[in-house]
């Protein structure tokens, strides 16, 4: 299916579950490789449409030794929630979470995963936007969640494939799977093509 | 979180394994008992839309006994694949399930997933569309699906969780679990009401 990625040693540069599943169920052969000295600041002007494929840049740099061992191919990504024009990153703790989950009840916000495909001579980047709305949450329905699924390492302090999200989300547009962390239609794409 | 329905003994009338996933998912204690003998005829006249729901009615009938227990609260459900107007179901065989997925390429179709609740003195029933976009799919990638998953158990021959949805959906308006076959954020819903 991607015969052209056989001369590569693909390296996910992501310690999310999600998205490491993801890639598995592509049929994509990868190993992870995850660094924790990666600058995942952006310039506070930068459009919030731009700054999931701003930071999966950034993310690349911290990967520059692998890519010079020259048939490395690394997949850097990042997935923000915006909302009302602000982005949302992980919370700090339940209670920020709580307040997340409470700003997004009831409204539609965007999620963007930003990607970047990087080589020794080739580097390829794209981003994906998708449109979730929750309906009106309970408040019963937003404790019970942050208390029973801990979703302090997700961006907007939700996973869409968890309880929060098959009760409370009943309406998306654009990829389900971008909203996980990875748009996997538009990356196969691009892996066969690079 | 459904205190409402505590005093029922819920059967998911569904050997779906996606349908008993999303209703274990959603947090709902359920029994699962499927039955063959199901009327699963509908007049041609039926405007397809409504198809789903109907068929979900039709199923619950085959359930009177346990209703009849009293504290008995069923749940029926049917999905249908609606493309060009025309009603999609199982395919026959692997060479119908490819001619299924040529058909739905680089299109828009839309998935309608019908719910009946019903219980010895209520009945409520409705259903909910997703709007499925697929893009251009390469022969290749229909015959690789086909022959690696079988899709012989799925309306449309495809699975939006499996790998072809992955590769080739980029694009759905709606609910996503309603496309695996329960609408998870109405069901809640309703299940909550009833």
């Amino acid at each position: 299916m991607t015969d052209n990625l056989k001369r590569y040693r693909i390296i996910l540069a992501s310690g999310s579950p999600r998205r490491q599943e993801l890639m598995k169920e592509l049929g994509i052969q990868f190993e992870t490789i995850v660094k924790d000295d990666v600058d995942e600041t952006y310039p506070p002007t930068l459009n919030p449409k731009h700054v999931a494929e701003y930071i999966a840049l950034q993310k690349s740099r911290a990967y520059a030794a692998e890519v010079m061992q020259g048939n490395t191919l690394v997949v850097t990504a990042d997935t923000v929630v915006v909302c009302d024009t602000r982005i949302m990153g992980k919370p700090f703790n339940a209670k920020e979470a709580v307040s997340m989950l409470r700003t997004l009840s009831g409204k539609t916000h965007r999620v963007v995963s930003g990607v970047a495909l990087t080589s020794a001579d080739k580097q390829v980047s794209f981003s994906v936007k998708t449109k979730v709305t929750f309906r009106t949450l309970d408040d019963r329905d937003i404790r019970y969640y942050v208390e029973h699924f801990r979703p302090l390492d997700k961006a907007g302090a939700y996973g869409i494939q968890e309880w929060i999200g098959l009760v409370g989300i009943d309406h998306i547009e654009g990829s389900y799977h971008n909203v996980m962390g990875l748009p996997t239609q538009r990356l196969f794409a691009e892996l066969r093509n690079f």
